[in-house]
């Protein structure tokens, strides 16, 4: 199984700029893929990829400004020009049902694959998901309209088998591999206690990852941020613009960089930069200053969580 | 004045390919700029032109198929964030009002400039605009929804003045001269005419361009594009499928040259090629087979008329 990680299709803000793209990102999280946020164009970029479209099953939109989801109903068109016939689930805000419909309507076509929407509405955390490996929450942002952020945890991996040391043992049998994987120490027939320890290997971290995009500074946002391996936060504008950005919901470097550092993240990615700005190593640079392992990332590339 | 043409932002059908976009047509005459359809990413192809998006202000959509209008609702938004405030004009069917409304009402915002909605509806063709220079009509095509190709046409120029001839006759003043640029005779004082064609060069011939795109073949269309300098006809299908484009609303190359050379046209340039044909050259092929002026072409790249 492919460790998890993200790639990021565009992180550019509300204006077009050349060879930039609006936001969306892909996650893929044991093997699971999340398409978050669908700026016009994330298609076009998805191509780019050597993902494949149609095992997306899931879509996150954090909220309803054109630059977080104009692209969304060219890939829902995609979908029914290739027989998609598998489930899609789509995680928004109220109203992204109803744009759609309007579309489809006035198309005179169909959607013939189904579709399911989960209207997220709630000003608390929510779990919106969840399968065997996967735990996925919103996470309440500050926005000029109702946003969420998203939070994807891997669940507990189960501990790799020390497989000598369980031959070892003839009345282990197969059946009994999964309650030891998950980590519960092993009592023979005599009653004699076989310590977990001695039949497993440490059990590898879950991970995490979490994308906060559009939000102002709200530092009580980090209490759903404690320790995540990697942190994706907007910082629309440079710090000495911290009032126009407060004003506009939006974040200053220096923002990211403090939720970062007092969310104990292990690596925080920016974007979502005002075009105003030409220079946009800058906002690493003031990033840096407060929390030190802070990337602008490179479009289309793999970062692993 | 620069010699009227076009820029083909995008001419892809409607399944996305790496590489290529959307239908999406910018043309300039006499230095009126008019933007027809608005595929996906039409305002990114539009930032690597030359052309300044705010000089555009009639946007012409043929039909509610998303490959032709789903870039536009993102062009919208970004002249409310560049504070547009000149009026804005877009000709397109029924429909397009509401959705346009749809994802304004839900992203909490406005659209502060004038916003003007010129609905669609006849079968026939109908004059849509005219200003001292261009006339615009509607060409009615015939497609799986209501579909509008544009007539776009000079007006006739005026004559270019012959001014040594001009300045011999004392008794013409400037504001005898457009009455002649017009191609009216000069009537001395004393009776003499003195022939218009003494005064002026030739009259330049007053160009016209025509987009039919989508439409199965419709050879009634003719009289719509007689003697059109320039064809833009949607070729989605190679000839051998002439029955499925005919059951799906669209045309072949065949259909397409045998409109042209019907219309007596001087050039055909052909899109909208389906990805099922990764050899697009085959269109060209079969097109000249009936129209020998027939090109694919180029996008970003200036077509004069």
């Amino acid at each position: 199984m492919e460790k998890s990680f993200i790639i990021i299709l565009g992180y550019n803000s509300s204006l077009p700029f050349y060879n930039h793209h609006p936001t969306s990102q892909i996650l893929s999280m044991k093997n699971n893929l999340f398409l978050i946020d669908c700026g016009e164009g994330t298609q076009t970029q998805l191509l780019k990829t050597k993902i494949k479209m149609n095992k997306i099953n899931n879509i996150f939109i954090s909220h309803l400004h054109g630059d977080h989801y104009f692209g969304l109903i060219s890939i829902l068109s995609t979908y029914q020009l290739l027989r998609r016939n598998s489930l899609l689930t789509i995680y928004a805000p109220k109203g992204l049902k109803e744009i759609i419909e309007i579309h489809i309507k006035w198309s005179n076509s169909n959607i013939n694959y189904p579709l399911r929407f989960v209207v997220l509405s709630s000003i608390k955390q929510k779990k919106i998901y969840e399968n065997k490996n996967v735990k996925i929450y919103t996470i309440p942002l500050k926005h000029k309209i109702y946003t969420n952020g998203f939070l994807f945890k891997e669940k507990k991996n189960f501990k790799r088998l020390k497989i000598d040391k369980i031959k070892k043992i003839k009345e282990i049998k197969i059946k009994d591999y999964r309650s030891i994987q998950k980590g519960y120490n092993y009592i023979k027939k005599n009653g004699t206690i076989i310590p977990n320890k001695y039949l497993t290997y440490n059990r590898i971290k879950s991970l995490s990852y979490a994308f906060c995009s559009d939000t102002k500074y709200n530092p009580e946002v980090v209490k759903y941020l404690k320790n995540v391996d990697l942190l994706y936060h907007e910082t629309t504008y440079l710090h000495k613009y911290k009032d126009l950005a407060n004003k506009r919901g939006h974040s200053t470097s220096i923002n990211a960089a403090k939720i970062a550092k007092k969310s104990n993240t292990k690596k925080l990615i920016i974007g979502h930069f005002s075009n105003r700005f030409t220079n946009k190593s800058m906002f690493k640079k003031e990033a840096k200053k407060i929390f030190k392992n802070t990337i602008i990332p490179k479009t289309l590339v793999k970062y692993y969580i």
